[in-house]
């Protein structure tokens, strides 16, 4: 970040003074709808590890919801006139690299994958989307909305992590693998994309405010690690 | 069939004679629910062929369409008092077997399956619904309803089949494979489930009425063959 611009911090603490057509508006749709597409992927074939045919009914069901979401930012996009294609490209490889550095390897790890890497990506956006103008922040709230799958995530996870310490030991570690990568390839794409960097700076007042989103991101993801039993 | 009551025929010409609390609705409502699921998943593991980020959105796109039927048909069968994984049970050896038997090895042939394929199985429910009551027309007709990304597909196969004598060979051999490989696992079906049978036999007037519909069925999609180009 360090060729960025950093007389933004004197409009710190301005939450919503982000203006509507802020070219990194179009960088956050689009690096959304990637993460929708590659979620999407990433659920269908981590599915191929479920037990069962409720599993994969599951995981087919939230790989749907991205879709929607998916949707929704596509017509957002045209809208602004921009073609979703051209404008996702940036974000691939970053996207790509989360999913290839946390590929799950049991069906535990996917589900606790789906839930909290779901979770932290969804905390990133609606932070950010709190302070920007309520036609923006009114799609981010939307396409981040919980599909309603997420308890059967959290009932087999308890099961599982109660029944075994050596289950949870591992799920521990893993969930603090996903919230590092996560944070890793964050900082790359704010790295590489000057417009998102200076709107989410924007939205988070100043570089302070960007400091305490990421502490902000932590606390949370402790809360829904324990949710599952992982503390 | 051999087993069959034949004496459904005497009610030859009388569709719509089917009640609704007919214990073959369960059973179609259960087939579609699997094929949705399977739909999904073929669709996704298909979409890894796609030579770019369009048509892995079409696949994805078209597989949460699927998503959004199951959840209609698992309303439909809960509603009827029928736990949805319970009843889609005797379906899954089958249409298990018909994507194992017919599974792509180029994006094209991805493409005319997802096409071709579909519009197989949706011609062979669609003509049973017509005859039901209209409860049961109308979520039948609901899960049929198109998705709005063939037009990609057709674009897609004409230009390739313009292109090659080769390819546009292969394919067209292709497409009657797929049509040979529903109508086998079609029958494996209807062989097994009585009740789906005898829907199937009321729904159509009479056994010469089942012949009509497979014939029906493959001008249906010599039809579908010649959109594509592949005439």
């Amino acid at each position: 970040m360090g060729a960025h611009d950093l007389d933004a911090s004197t409009d710190a603490g301005t939450g919503g003074r982000v203006a509507s057509d802020h070219p990194g508006v179009i960088d956050l749709f689009a690096v959304l709808a990637y993460g929708e597409i590659s979620a999407f992927y990433r659920l269908a074939e981590d599915a191929q590890m479920a037990p069962d045919l409720r599993g994969k009914v599951a995981f087919a069901s939230m790989a749907a919801a991205e879709m929607d979401h998916f949707e929704t930012l596509e017509t957002a996009l045209t809208e602004r006139g921009h073609e979703i294609f051209a404008v996702m490209d940036p974000f691939v490889r970053a996207l790509d690299n989360y999913h290839a550095s946390t590929t799950p390897s049991t069906w535990l790890e996917s589900l606790v994958k789906a839930y909290v890497g779901d979770g932290i990506a969804a905390d990133f956006y609606r932070e950010i989307g709190h302070s920007l103008p309520a036609d923006v922040a009114e799609i981010v709230e939307d396409v981040l909305s919980q599909t309603g799958h997420s308890e059967f995530v959290v009932l087999e996870v308890k099961a599982a992590v109660e029944a075994s310490t050596r289950a949870k030991d591992r799920l521990m570690l893993w969930g603090r693998r996903l919230l590092g990568e996560a944070i890793t390839q964050a900082q790359f794409v704010l790295a590489q994309r000057e417009d998102l960097t200076d709107l989410v700076i924007s939205a988070s007042g100043d570089l302070n405010g960007v400091v305490a989103l990421f502490d902000g991101m932590q606390a949370k993801h402790a809360e829904r690690m324990a949710i599952l039993g992982l503390v």
